[in-house]
């Protein structure tokens, strides 16, 4: 995909929050979105709405606005979630347990096959209670077997803070393709794994300085 | 806090990611840091990391790197974390129940002081059960008089997408100050309410894309 690779790191932030917008349009049954719109329902300014989508040739037309199953396809072939990506998930604790049920990653394509803990048998019990069991919780040590047989390429990482290197570490060397850490400890990956770390106190950091400020 | 209100997004959002890595590099009893230290702990470039430092006026010492601890209260004053936050939590599913005993919350003066649900007798089951009550679940219809009494400034949602704007309205109604909704749906507010849309399927729409590209 070549054509778009000057996109701007900010655009392709925004890209998926434009997604989710007119992933929630199309859910009110709204066929076309004027820039106005869409800006209105992400929280930017229209110039930019306008600004983002021309970075892919995506103009609307004239006083009528974006179709928004267009717009929507288009945004997922740049972004790459027009097929199916495969997750494991490790550390099936509180956080864990809450992702491998959270509906909102199947809509996108993003599909998790595999769920990993030291002690799985210790998890099962609150997991089936709770929300029964939408995939089975392997001990890590099969890392590497599992995520080879599956062809998973995205781990996300829910361990303790004090393991999430760990675990990162066993990842890479399962020759996963990238990594989320959800755990509230940064991790280093080489660098031909990608990686995000996501914090929810960075979130609330965000929020709390536009409070003060 | 005048004097900082220069300070891009962009570095406001790195601010609260290099705290992360400072706080990691002090449990390691780590007392001084070189830019290029924390740029490899943050994945980011050093050049970027001096000039994020500069705009409030840190420069570190010529050879000698940053003092962690001072940085890390520079960074918590600019960000406004240098006092508690009381919060709310609304919806407590298997996300919610998670937050309310996500420990790092706490070390970074975020404090969850109330949780509500619209069925808290069927909620209290299977949080008591897991991990304890942190904090009490009461019904949702409290809300405002809760918020009032506790002096809670920010909402966090954990409902339901189909729930999500309804509760945001609600938080407004209660004279919340600034909501971070993690559920699935995009919710909008009044411009003097500030409000953060985290989404997860955002993180790995990132991810991916850089994978894809």
């Amino acid at each position: 995909m070549a054509k778009y690779t000057k996109i701007p790191e900010a655009t392709i932030r925004r890209l998926s929050n434009y997604l989710k917008c007119l992933g929630d349009l199309e859910t009110k049954n709204e066929r076309v979105a004027s820039s106005a719109l869409i800006a209105n329902i992400c929280n930017v300014n229209a110039a930019q709405v306008r600004k983002d989508f021309a970075y892919f040739g995506e103009f609307g037309i004239r006083g009528m606005g974006y179709n928004v199953k267009e717009l929507k396809r288009n945004i997922k072939e740049i972004l790459g979630i027009n097929r199916e990506w495969r997750i494991a998930v490790v550390g099936i604790g509180n956080m864990g347990s809450a992702l491998l049920v959270y509906k909102d990653f199947l809509k996108q394509n993003y599909k998790i096959v595999a769920a990993f803990d030291v002690q799985p048998e210790r998890v099962i019990g609150h997991i089936s209670e709770r929300v029964g069991r939408p995939v089975e919780i392997l001990h890590v040590e099969r890392l590497k077997e599992v995520v080879k047989a599956r062809n998973i390429e995205i781990g996300i990482i829910t361990t303790p803070p004090q393991e999430a290197q760990k675990v990162a570490d066993w990842l890479v060397d399962a020759n996963i393709k990238g990594i989320l850490n959800l755990s509230p400890s940064p991790v280093r990956t080489p660098e031909n794994v990608k990686l995000r770390n996501l914090f929810f106190t960075s979130a609330l950091d965000n929020l709390v300085y536009y409070l003060s400020n």
